[in-house]
């Protein structure tokens, strides 16, 4: 069995340390958090460490806030070994230089409430050496189905790219939530028009699939829409995504 | 066999079509075009006529642009039928008075490419008078599940919602796209996140869902963003929807 240590304990922490539960090569060896003090519930106590005292292991997964990421790796207590962080928008150099560096992205929106199934997590890879990057594709390659090798320059387009179909996406789920809330109907009655927007995309191109008002040029519809919002950033959107459906794309 | 007359060959009227002719209890009388010299390759051609020679039928769905729903069910050559429309945002009583009104609203994404599981397709109802409502109700049960009565208030707001959980969301895929597109990144790598991000909120809130830089506050992540989008349009989006999320909701 290989050794994995994890360093956090947020979301993308708790989705590998389940993954890597399950892999039958590799094995948490320590999770460093920040407090002792307070437990992690997700994480068994015997595992749990401070950076201060972790011990070198097979591969260092770093899964803390983006701004943390240089600090953290400069605190690791040892040299020479693979450390790699987990972020979409870090460039793989910020990683202290004591240590050989590389990435494993998850491209997954990760809620501890949620399980996913992982073997279907598409796994971005960077490392500095090729033969870390093969250290990290036989790790990846356990976990997922989706194993992609992904420069610091694409991860980071593929970030953005990830903010808009996902973040901003769930956020129209949300204004979609409001205005049903505020007229009496149940949130239920969209869902399975959500399911089916983003099922369509796995058969159909994005521009083929658009339909509405906005790419129609139903101008009275979109008029009758804008008048019918009454919180100015929700209108705003409205006008702002009709008029990027009508120009881009 | 109840007799169904459609007018229309749009995407609604094809998915409609469809349905009603595996039901058992329904039968498609006609469907009305707008001219028989262009023949429409998805209904048979002994079923097509012209408005004007359309006979009547237990329920007459008119399924057209929404501008001509007025004029069309103005110039249905009969009378004292149920005469419903397919629409989400066209009130009943623009209907002709000279039929008994309804709509019967399919809250879907329709394209003819896809096919959809009509079963699981949230339908609409509404009547001016409860015998009428009954006989929606009937047809409506044998094609779906998802049976609603739903005012023509209420199906104003929903419609609304729609745009913003579907075709809002679809254009947000399609930014991804040309964002993967012109940094040579196939757009497949996304799809596990999109299907996941509407798999999600079948069992959490959109609120609780959110995930990603707006709602964590990371500052320096988001001005990343901004500035790496050089399409004006999208790079406004991105700001808008990053303030929406980190006030509304």
């Amino acid at each position: 069995m290989k050794t994995i240590n994890i360093i956090g304990s947020g979301n993308v922490a708790y989705h590998l340390l389940r993954a890597i539960e399950k892999s039958t090569n590799y094995k948490i060896q320590n999770v460093a958090v920040r407090s002792l003090e307070k437990p992690v519930d997700f994480i068994a106590a015997d595992l749990m460490v401070l950076l201060e005292d972790l011990k070198p292991a097979a591969i260092t997964l770093i899964s803390v806030t983006d701004s943390a990421i240089a600090a953290v790796s400069e605190k690791i207590p040892y040299t020479d070994s693979l450390v790699v962080h987990t972020s979409g928008t870090t460039a793989m150099d910020v990683l202290n230089d004591k240590n050989r560096k590389g990435v494993f992205y998850p491209l997954q929106t990760f809620s501890k409430q949620k399980e996913v199934l992982f073997e279907e997590v598409p796994l971005c890879l960077e490392a500095a050496e090729p033969n870390d990057l093969n250290e990290l594709k036989l790790l990846a390659s356990e976990l997922s189905n989706n194993v992609f090798e992904i420069t610091s320059e694409q991860r980071k387009s593929l970030h953005v790219a990830a903010v808009f179909v996902s973040n901003f996406t769930n956020h129209l789920y949300a204004i979609g939530n409001e205005i049903c809330a505020a007229n009496n109907i149940s949130f239920a009655i969209l869902k399975p028009l959500i399911k089916e927007t983003a099922d369509k995309i796995r058969c159909l191109s994005p521009k083929d699939a658009q339909t509405g008002p906005a790419i129609r040029g139903d101008q009275k519809t979109i008029d009758a829409h804008e008048q019918f919002l009454t919180n100015p950033i929700f209108k705003e959107i409205y006008k702002l995504i009709t008029q990027s459906i009508q120009t881009n794309v």
